[in-house]
């Protein structure tokens, strides 16, 4: 298993033709200003900001398939944006070309409530969606924390806290409109719940990151709002006895909506931040949905599971406002950590192992990290065996981030061991491609190359990320 | 759209030298035997059969790759076989070839109770592997009627009954193993829930119909045995109030784990079969699982459902022996279907569209087919959209053959313009390759062809399935 390698951005100025065809053909969509270049140049990755040469403002799939034709004539990279939220480099312009910012995509196009579906433009992000389909009684539960837009979700196969009980963008993307690196805009499935008609493009698409397509609208599965929700939190005496009381209730097969760990570092970061008040020791967050009854009867049983493992009492979030205040500071448990070092960025982990190994190996990653220089505070989607350590570097101090690396490598080798995935939830990007061949073997990812070269043979699509080619 | 164009099987003699190394590879693991042959060369299509040149009982995965990789030097088909359950000729040796019988890859190679995962041969079946995981208190649920194998289902992208509940092989497949077209052996995934390390291959590999690979063995998600089970019949007054009890049921968030719609011509022919003496109208049959008072609950939500759309009092089955005898009416539906017709065989029809179409797409299929010479009971899985007309045929009668292709054609169409699949299930093998145009257009279905292209350059995975090269 190799370091990544050293990332330096090639400077290859666009061809003078193509920028004046963008120019005609975008008019005041295009955008070369130094200020919005680096704006799409960075993520919340530690990598430094790789701004593109050029910014596309799409307003519609044809705009899109209008570039990235364009593109290929000029053999040109594309890198689509949507909020800039992800967390392994996945948009910084790595090769240079035009960043498609597709956040004026933002209209919700179908709500088919009677079909639990909706079709949305990619640049709607999840809590508009939520907003604007509030009045139907029926949501979309993926919740990765950022206000990502669906486009983005679906490009890295998104998930978070709620995947334990609703899967993942995998399990609720039903069908993509997608611009292909020819420009054709292609639709990778009806809106039947379930098919067997040929290969399956939609899951293709999902989590390839803007390398195999360009994804300009999704149609998704929603939910019922649940009659019924309740949230509580528990406090154990070791990340342990946490872990322990999450495997047993997934094992009895409650149906828990999320259910969310927090070591004593990451509460504390919660408690600087959002003055919760919080006792400083492992926390898990539960949130159930449901029937009345059947809310009480969830949380009934895994109060008895908790309590069995040592945790101390429930403390209830009855309100809507209680458990806003709740999940707010969970989400933003993510910024509350980078403050626990000023100035900080964070190399975010995001290992998923079979729970059942689950909680060995966080506590091998504790010793990891404990005997570490840097403050890695761990918070993780524990129902699925998935967990992240922000570990807090200066990306200036080179000892430091390399520091980092490392203790990212071993996090990862020892999830590989484990059965477990270099990534849960966050994508591949820049930054875990050299895991990849580790993870699958080369000849799988040989396959994978195949895929990209086959849909892709000018490498224009978001070069550099996935694959090594 | 056209009508599949009519199917005739090139006869190509195997290369003497292939023959003679297949010998001495695999010694009586081979069989050049007609009875043998012919067994391997039908399946439950109406089909003429089309034996391969020779069959292979593989008993080791390493046993798959060798012949694939001498397959692959004297370019020869190889066609994988689990039970011979595909509906659309998927294992017919149009182009000749081997057939790898996959039935002695029978082991349970782990279970691991506390991930809530199984591993298994790709030629175990779905009751073999139910029947070896009972002790554990967990259960694969996907169960398609036939007790086909789960390298099949995988291949074709089974569900079936309770697919509305835990959805189908796509979401139940954690991983695989696959013998690729160069008989290398590369493993999909690791045993992680949720993974975005890359191109989902395994979702690349489920529904690919043994085309790009041959998978050996699955990993695949458990679910806990509920606590409670309960199964009831309510007959309606029409299948549309059958059908507008499912929409209710389903909007309202009941997780109701089956609901199977039998129309009347199906309920008569099942009564014939199994003397169930059940009323000859319109059925619903329906299943709950979870806690005692979850069932009771959903139990009693949908039993007022059913009423308010003129459903008669709800039959139960309450012990296993009722449930047994009444889920075993439904699996043998299909069988009871073509006792109606002596001698017959059945075209069936798969076609899934969004649930809100539902009724509208029953009720005008009902039509097509009353006005049709030729039997057509109705049954399907309501709760996800997909139902099956059996139109029965006498396969040697070339007239009746293409009135069934003239029906089925319509119901493709139909369900086609109301946002549906041609297949919800059954797959596409040599039957609805013509359909894949229509469902997806020509772009999509290009893209399809350069991953087989991609993936087996020489074509010699299961050709002529799928799609049209």
């Amino acid at each position: 298993m190799n370091a990544p390698t050293p990332l330096r951005q090639i400077a290859r100025p666009l061809p003078e033709a193509f920028v004046t065809a963008l120019r005609t053909r975008f008019g005041e969509q295009l955008s070369t200003a130094a200020a919005v270049r680096e704006h799409h140049g960075r993520d919340e990755s530690a990598y430094p900001p790789m701004p593109p040469d050029a910014v596309v403002f799409a307003r519609s799939t044809d705009d899109v398939a209008a570039l990235v034709e364009l593109a290929a004539l000029h053999r040109v990279p594309v890198i689509p944006y949507g909020v800039g939220s992800s967390l392994e480099g996945h948009l910084l312009a790595i090769e240079g070309g035009v960043s498609v910012d597709l956040s004026q995509l933002n209209q919700v196009l179908a709500v088919n409530s009677e079909d639990l579906t909706v079709t949305v433009q990619a640049g709607v992000t999840r809590k508009q969606l939520n907003d604007e389909i509030k009045h139907t009684g029926l949501f979309f539960p993926i919740d990765p924390g950022a206000d990502a837009t669906i486009g983005g979700m679906a490009a890295t196969r998104a998930s978070g806290t709620n995947a334990v009980r609703y899967g993942t963008m995998r399990e609720n993307v039903l069908g993509l409109t997608v611009v292909t690196a020819e420009g054709k805009v292609i639709r990778t499935s009806r809106r039947a719940k379930k098919s067997s008609a040929g290969y399956d493009l939609t899951r293709v698409f999902v989590g390839a990151e803007g390398t195999l397509g360009i994804i300009t609208e999704a149609t998704l599965r929603l939910y019922p709002q649940p009659e019924a929700i309740a949230a509580a939190i528990c406090s154990f005496p070791s990340v342990q006895a946490a872990v322990a009381t999450t495997i047993a209730t997934i094992q009895m097969g409650v149906p828990i909506a999320r259910c969310e760990l927090l070591d004593a570092l990451t509460v504390k970061a919660v408690n600087l931040r959002d003055k919760l008040g919080l006792p400083e020791s492992p926390l898990l967050l539960f949130e159930f949905h449901g029937t009345p009854a059947s809310v009480e009867e969830q949380t009934a049983t895994v109060q008895d599971l908790a309590r069995d493992h040592g945790g101390h009492d429930f403390e209830w979030a009855t309100t809507p406002e209680d458990r806003t205040r709740l999940w707010s500071a969970r989400h933003n448990a993510y910024f509350a950590c980078l403050q626990l070092k000023p100035g900080s960025r964070s190399c975010t982990t995001d290992v998923c192992v079979p729970i059942s190994r689950l909680a060995e190996c966080i506590d091998e990653t504790i010793k990891d990290t404990e005997a570490s220089s840097l403050p890695s505070p761990i918070l993780g989607h524990v129902g699925d065996g998935n967990f992240h350590c922000a570990i807090l570097v200066d990306p200036s101090n080179a000892a430091e981030m390399e520091e980092a690396e490392r203790l990212n490598r071993r996090i990862v080798e020892r999830a590989l061991r484990m059965d477990g995935t270099c990534t849960g939830e966050h994508g591949v990007g820049m930054h875990k491609m050299d895991f990849l061949v580790d993870e699958h073997g080369a000849d799988a990812v040989e396959l994978m190359a195949r895929i990209k070269r086959a849909f892709d043979p000018l490498n224009i699509l978001n070069p550099g990320k996935v694959l090594r080619l």
